[in-house]
């Protein structure tokens, strides 16, 4: 019996049509994150599990993938103390962030004092598969680690703006706020500190549950109507500009002393980004939320009319270095939905840019002149064309099909004729046309494909 | 407590410096091996363990990395019947060809009939870690599914041979030998056809043993003193040419009746690689034997002087994707050594292109020029440089060690004479010269680099 096919269940293989769209947009990206001046690493796909249990939160904990120990330690677990905690060491990495957490602690003295790296690498979760969710996706990370600078927030949005404007992304909107303003507005509002995190949890919940979905999520969560219609009420009314908008906010939260200099933090990153192509796409929320706990000052999150959730998100984490070294190190960085970002240009049928295929497919008549075939690609592939040579022999319609399949434009033709007379045929696969060249002339014919 | 920051055992972190290598080298593999017209494909890291079992041997299902079975299934299976074969479905990737073989399998009506595919990625293997061998190691694998004519054989060759060539080795041989003719020589020996798979096994560590090591192997393998002299002595006194080699062989062996066809198939590739730059680099070692069980046909090894070991190897496997269909497809492929080659070049200080790091970092005086530099920072990106902001601000001479570290030749100094005089200064870091220009001109300045 033959065997499944199948890919495992929340997995995918990727064809040539697949790759050739994700390299394009892969590509561009690392185009981009070099231009800003971000350097490239890479970390292993297993990780110890002391390195990434409790960074999640306990529902990350739960999708982590854990591999299987193997000879003598299984063996031990089994016979002993079965139990999942005796049987698994490692996992497969479940984001980006921690393994650049261990790496500049690791590191650091080989590494710039302030390091700016992007990875762009698959991640695995061992989520229940459904449309569009997948249990290894590729992770997109640029995080600068080492500098509270807030340069540094302007930096990543930049980036991350001109690769969705090279994409041709429209109206998509950086939604930005600040996790200690969110703080103050809850205080401000009136809610405990005991209540805090549940309230966090709820507000993140905004853009899928809407306002009055927030309202009820908070009454269940046992905040009272005051305190529910104080919060909401901050947000309400606010003036369109974003300066603006900080600016009445942090009156209203007057009554909490911190509210003017955590303000003042995010106005100082819009006056920035004006500086910047992240000035046009920064969009100040002030109920932005993002679920991750590690995050301790400005968040953000790419959103767009033209599509529900969002794109990617990140912010600043000053503290989660901190749990692989002696010292606290400030850092920030963003995650892009590179999966979700090739679904959606995919969706709107974009343009990948060329094909990457072959440009000539060279005949082979029969398995006497294949080496006269041979010679020919050689002589081709010289040039510097991508050349496919049939890899077989028989009937031309056969091999024009085959080039049709791969949309190959020029075939060349040669069979005895071309071989007798020192000529070869070049049929161009749009036109079916077919013209014969001297040997001396075909390869100028065929340079043109390199314009 | 910090948590340990060490890479799990066996496996490797790359640094920027690593990626640039690593980048560089899988650069020239995946143009070369578009200009032989191979298209590109990407498998699951993650496959069920009825794809991966029974394909490598024993010891390759060893090796399968296992992933633990999660919630429901597992608690199941240490409840009731705790036990290895119970706790895991899935494990990680150990090859690239099995993957395509299923992928081969499952796509087929969607791909080309003949499918020239490349694909570059991680595999895993529970090895024991020791110098240079790791448990996740990048694969570069190319094959041609689809078909049994002898040119594909050539291509393959060809390919990886403008790939070393393209890397500047020398002095290497991609050597080559047919699984038929090898077992056409066992049987000229007169060793018995029960005695040949453990024949192989004893041939295959000549390289490694040399060919004293190979008798003895032999004799504690069974095999009489008259059959070990018989098979050693076909290989004896062979002329250099390869040609007259298979031809004499041919000759040697003539008491076996398909002696002259399996020959004639060398023969066959040595002629098609007569025309391609595959012809410089083949060498007939009728002893070469390739490990793994699957080859039926032509079988191939890179081997040199200069390093022990090989660079990669492959060869025809008629049967294997079979085991995932209905009927069986020829098939031929190669998989390159990238690690090992990657190591080499380090090893030799091999030019690895240029540095890709930023051309131009802008300084950043004081939190309050910040968004001067960032502005400046737009303009230079816009002509197409790689710009790194000083991500943070304060003493020069700080910034200019940043610069060194990164390897950055420009550093744009924005002091406030400069924004008052609307100026803009370069240093050079390795004159450490330091020109003022105009607004109007500093970019012209900085459009040099782009040359």
């Amino acid at each position: 019996m033959a065997i499944a096919t199948k890919p495992a269940s929340g997995f995918r293989d990727f064809l040539p049509e697949d790759m050739r769209r994700r390299d394009y947009v892969f590509g561009i990206v690392e185009k981009v994150f070099k231009k800003y001046g971000f350097d490239k690493i890479d970390t292993p796909s297993v990780e110890r599990l002391s390195t990434l249990l409790g960074k999640y939160g306990d529902e990350g904990d739960q999708l982590l993938f854990r591999i299987l120990n193997r000879g003598d330690k299984l063996s031990k677990a089994l016979d002993n103390e079965p139990g999942e905690g005796n049987l698994s060491e490692t996992g497969l990495r479940y984001d980006l962030t921690v393994p650049l957490a261990r790496v500049f602690a690791k590191y650091r003295s080989d590494l710039p004092p302030i390091f700016k790296r992007y990875q762009i690498a698959p991640v695995w979760r061992a989520d229940r598969p459904q449309r569009g969710r997948y249990r290894e996706f590729y992770q997109c990370d640029v995080d600068i680690v080492g500098s509270d600078s807030r340069l540094v927030e302007v930096e990543v949005v930049s980036a991350l703006t001109e690769i969705l404007n090279t994409l041709k992304f429209e109206n998509f909107r950086v939604h930005v706020n600040h996790r200690e303003l969110l703080k103050v507005m809850i205080e401000s509002a009136g809610i405990s500190s005991a209540q805090e995190s549940t309230t966090l949890v709820a507000l993140d919940k905004l853009d899928k549950i809407g306002i009055d979905g927030v309202k009820k999520e908070l009454i269940n969560r046992g905040l009272n109507d005051q305190q529910i219609d104080k919060l909401i009420g901050l947000s309400e009314n606010l003036p369109d500009d974003n300066r603006e908008k900080v600016n009445t906010l942090i009156e209203r939260t007057s009554n909490i002393d911190r509210s003017k200099t955590v303000g003042e933090e995010l106005l100082l990153i819009l006056d920035l980004a004006e500086n910047t192509v992240a000035g046009e796409t920064l969009f100040f929320d002030p109920f932005l939320a993002r679920g991750l706990s590690y995050y301790t000052g400005a968040i953000f999150e790419i959103r767009s009319d033209d599509f529900p959730g969002s794109l990617g998100g990140g912010g600043r984490y000053d503290e989660l270095i901190g749990m692989f070294m002696k010292e606290s190190v400030p850092a920030c960085g963003f995650s892009l939905g590179l999966e979700r970002i090739i679904l959606l240009l995919e969706e709107r049928g974009a343009d990948f840019g060329e094909d990457a295929g072959p440009d000539v497919l060279v005949s082979v008549f029969s398995d006497e002149l294949a080496g006269e075939s041979l010679k020919v690609a050689t002589e081709i592939r010289e040039l510097g064309l991508k050349v496919d040579v049939y890899p077989g022999s028989g009937k031309f319609k056969k091999q024009f099909k085959y080039a049709n399949t791969r949309k190959i434009k020029k075939v060349v033709v040669l069979a005895p004729d071309e071989v007798e007379n020192g000529t070869i045929s070049i049929k161009d696969m749009a036109t079916t046309d077919q013209v014969t060249f001297s040997r001396a002339a075909y390869l100028d014919e065929l340079k043109k494909l390199l314009a």
